[in-house]
C-alpha cells in the first residue's frame, strides 16, 4: 500500500527544471556581489537556542523550530518537567542577521575590519503555510559590519540594484526612510518615546488600510490630538524633496531610491536608514533591509556599527522569467548489450569534452515517450547508438 | 560582558576562503554530474518523523535530531505524555537517501521512467563530535531509479570517477562487491541466513581487527567450525578475478575499479552491487553507494529499482588542494567625502564591467593593515582614489 508521501507541511521538494532555475539565479547574484568585494560565508542550520531566542529576532523569535535535548540530557529535563522549554537545546535559524552577528563575534579577529558578508541560504519559520509563504525558504542577504560612514549603505544599494539588473528585474526600485526621521515626526505628531513603536505598527498599515485606517487606528490609540496630526501629516507628505541625512545617499545611489517617510519596517532592532526593494506593478516588498548599530554589540559587549539588506529569494525567483535549463544530448543504445553500452560511453565522452549534457539511455518499447519526457526536462538532441555506430547522427527532439 | 559565542557543538562557522573553496568543489562535481545526464533535486531539509525513522535508515536514525510540536499539539501532548516521542512531529535528514526514496514517490509521475538524480545539501546527525566528523555535514549523491540494468552501476561508477578527477583526486580507485556474492561465501562458511547480518559486521571490520581478530570473533560467535573456513576464505582470496556478476561492469569502467570479495557496506538496505571510494594511501573511505532495490517500494507498494553513490564531501574539500579564491581589487578613497565615493563607484563600475571583483574602503590610519588583511582574503592589487583621479594605478598588493 502506498503511504502517505508528502513532504511536510509549507515545505517543498523541488524537481529539476525548478530547482536548475533556483540555482542559475542563487549563482547570478552570487557572481554580482561578489564583484562588489563581498565575500560569502556560511553559519549552521542551527543555533544554541538561548542565543537564537534572546530577543534579538522579533516576533520571528516565536517561529523558531525548536530541536529537542538528546541522551541524559533530555531524560533529566523530561524528569523535573516544568516547562517544554527545558527539553529543547538548539534552534534552527529564522533568519540570516541574527546568526551573522553571533559569526562576527566569534569569528572576529579572522575577519577584516570592515565585513562584506554574503550569506545565501535556507532558514525555518513555523507559519501558518499561505499561497507564496513557506516554512522553509532561502534569503540573499549581504552586511556591511565595522562601518558606521554612509558609504555602507551606498555599497549595499548599489550592489543590490546590480544583482536584480543581472537577474532581469531593471524596474525594481528601493523605498528609503530612516529610523530619526520617524521619531521625530512622531514627536511632531505628539506621540511619547515609550508609544513610538506602537504608532509604528499602526503607520506601518498604511499600504493595507490607507490613510483613513491609520487616522482611525491612531486615534483610538493615542486620542484626536495625534489623530488630527497625523492626518495632516500623511496628506501632505511629499516624498519629492529628499532629507538632509539622506542626500548623500541618494546622490551617490542615484535615480532608483525614492524616499517614504511613512516606511517603518518591522523588526525593532533598527536604529538608522531602513530600506525596502519594491517591484512597481507587483504590489508586495521583494526585499529590505537596514542599519542595526546595536545588535553585534549584544554579543561582544562593544557597540560596532552594522547595517544590511536582503532579496527575498522565493519573490524574486518567482518573478524571473524564462526557462534556464541546459540543452542535452539523449544518446539511445539499442539494445542493452556490453558492446553497445560501451560504445555510447566512448560518443559520451567526446561529446561532454565538447561541453555538452549527455544522458544514456536503452531505447525503450517506445522511444517517442522517452524523448519527450526527456525534451521537458531540457534535452533537445538525441542519437542512436548500436555497437556498430561509427558516426553519431543527431537529431532534434520534436521535430 | 561578551557571551559565550561559538556555535552549537559540533558544527561550524565558513569564512570567505574555506567558502568559497566549498562552493567551487561543489560547482565542479555538480558540473560533471550534470554533463552525463543527471539532473539536480532538492528536498526540505525536514521530514516528517515517522518517516525519517521508519527503519530504512539504519542505525542513523537513531542519530536523528527530533523537531518539538508547536502550538496546541504540544500542549495536547506534554498533557498525556508517555514517552518523548509524542513530542517531536519532524526530524533533520540524516542523509539523502532516505528522502529521495520519498520524493521519488511523492513526484514519480512528472519524472522520467529512468530517473537519473543528483543531490548536493547539508544532512545532520547528533553524533559524538571527533576529528573530521561533524554534526552538520554536505553529501554529495548521485542515484539513478527505475533501472534495474548494470547500465546503471556503470553509468553511477564513470560519473563518479569523472568527478572525482575534475577535482585533482585522480588516484582514486572504487572497490566493488555484490551482495549476492556475501551471501554465498557465508553459506559456503557455514552460516545459516539468520545469522549473515551479524556475521557481515564482524567481516567489516577486517580493516580495524585483520584476519585473526575477523576468525576469533566468527569462531566466539559461530564456533570453529565457522571460523576455521573463514581463515581459509580470508587468507586465500584473490582480487584478480572478478567474478562473472560483475564482470560486465569491470569491462565497461575500466582499470579503477577493485573487486573486494570483502567488502561490506554497513547499511541493510543494500541489495545487490556495494561500492567504496577510496584514496590510496589516505587510509578511510571517501564515498560509497550500492544498489538498494527494496527502499523505494516501501512508499509505494510496488519495487522499483534504485542504486546511488554517495562523495564524502567534507573528506573530499579536505583533500583537494590549492587556494581558490578569486584576484581581486581594492580601491582605497582618499576620504569618505561624497565627491570621494563617487568617483570611486565609477571606477568600480568599469573594473566590474571588466570581470574583476572590486571592493571600496575608505583610506584608514595604517593603510599597510588594511591592505595584509584584505590579501589573505583574495585581494592581489589596489589603487588610491581621490576626487581627482581620472587614471587608476594598480599596484600588487604586499610588493
Amino acid at each position: 500500500m502506498a503511504k502517505d508521501i508528502n513532504p511536510p507541511r509549507g515545505m517543498r521538494d523541488f524537481l529539476p527544471a525548478e530547482k536548475a532555475k533556483r540555482e542559475i539565479v542563487l549563482g547570478v547574484i552570487r557572481g554580482v556581489y561578489s564583484s562588489f568585494g563581498f565575500q560569502e560565508v556560511e553559519t549552521p542550520a542551527l543555533e544554541n537556542l538561548d542565543r537564537l531566542t534572546s530577543g534579538q529576532g522579533g516576533d520571528n523569535e516565536k517561529l523558531a523550530y525548536r530541536v529537542m535535548k538528546r541522551g541524559a540530557e533530555l531524560d533529566s529535563a523530561l524528569e523535573s518537567l516544568e516547562s517544554s522549554d527545558q527539553l529543547a537545546d538548539l534552534g534552527l535559524r529564522f533568519d540570516l542577521t541574527v546568526p551573522l552577528t553571533r559569526f562576527y563575534a566569534t569569528n572576529r579577529a579572522s575577519l577584516p575590519s570592515v565585513f562584506k558578508a554574503i550569506q545565501m541560504g535556507p532558514v525555518w519559520r513555523a507559519e501558518r503555510p499561505q499561497k507564496g509563504r513557506y516554512r522553509q525558504f532561502i534569503q540573499c542577504d549581504i552586511d556591511i559590519i565595522g562601518d558606521d560612514s554612509v558609504l555602507a549603505e551606498i555599497e549595499l544599494l548599489t550592489a543590490s540594484l546590480a544583482a536584480l539588473d543581472s537577474i532581469g528585474l531593471e524596474n525594481s526600485v528601493i523605498r528609503v526612510n530612516h529610523r530619526l526621521l520617524l521619531a521625530e515626526v512622531l514627536d511632531g505628531l505628539g506621540v511619547s518615546e515609550a508609544d513610538r513603536s506602537s504608532a509604528m505598527i499602526i503607520i506601518d498599515k498604511l499600504d493595507k488600510i490607507e490613510i483613513s485606517g491609520v487616522v482611525t487606528e491612531l486615534t483610538e490609540r493615542f486620542g484626536e490630538g495625534v489623530g488630527n496630526s497625523a492626518k495632516t501629516w500623511l496628506e501632505g507628505i511629499s516624498t519629492s524633496s529628499v532629507p538632509i541625512v539622506l542626500e548623500p545617499l541618494f546622490e551617490a545611489v542615484g535615480s532608483r531610491l525614492r524616499f517614504d517617510p511613512t516606511l517603518v519596517r518591522g523588526m525593532g532592532y533598527y536604529t538608522g536608514t531602513i530600506f525596502e526593494i519594491e517591484l512597481p506593478g507587483t504590489g508586495s516588498a521583494i526585499g529590505g533591509g537596514g542599519r542595526y548599530d546595536g545588535m553585534v554589540g549584544r554579543w561582544l559587549g562593544t557597540d560596532v556599527p552594522a547595517v544590511g539588506i536582503s532579496i527575498g529569494f522565493e519573490r524574486v525567483v518567482e518573478l524571473v522569467e524564462g526557462a534556464v535549463l541546459s540543452a542535452g544530448v539523449v544518446l539511445v543504445l539499442e539494445d542493452g548489450s556490453l558492446e553497445c553500452i560501451k560504445k555510447g560511453l566512448s560518443f559520451q565522452k567526446e561529446l561532454i569534452a565538447k561541453g555538452s549534457l549527455v544522458r544514456l539511455e536503452v531505447r525503450p518499447k517506445k522511444l517517442n515517450i522517452l524523448l519527450d519526457s526527456l525534451q521537458s526536462a531540457g534535452f533537445s538532441e538525441f542519437a542512436l547508438v548500436n555497437s556498430n555506430t561509427t558516426v553519431l547522427e543527431l537529431r532534434a527532439i520534436g521535430n
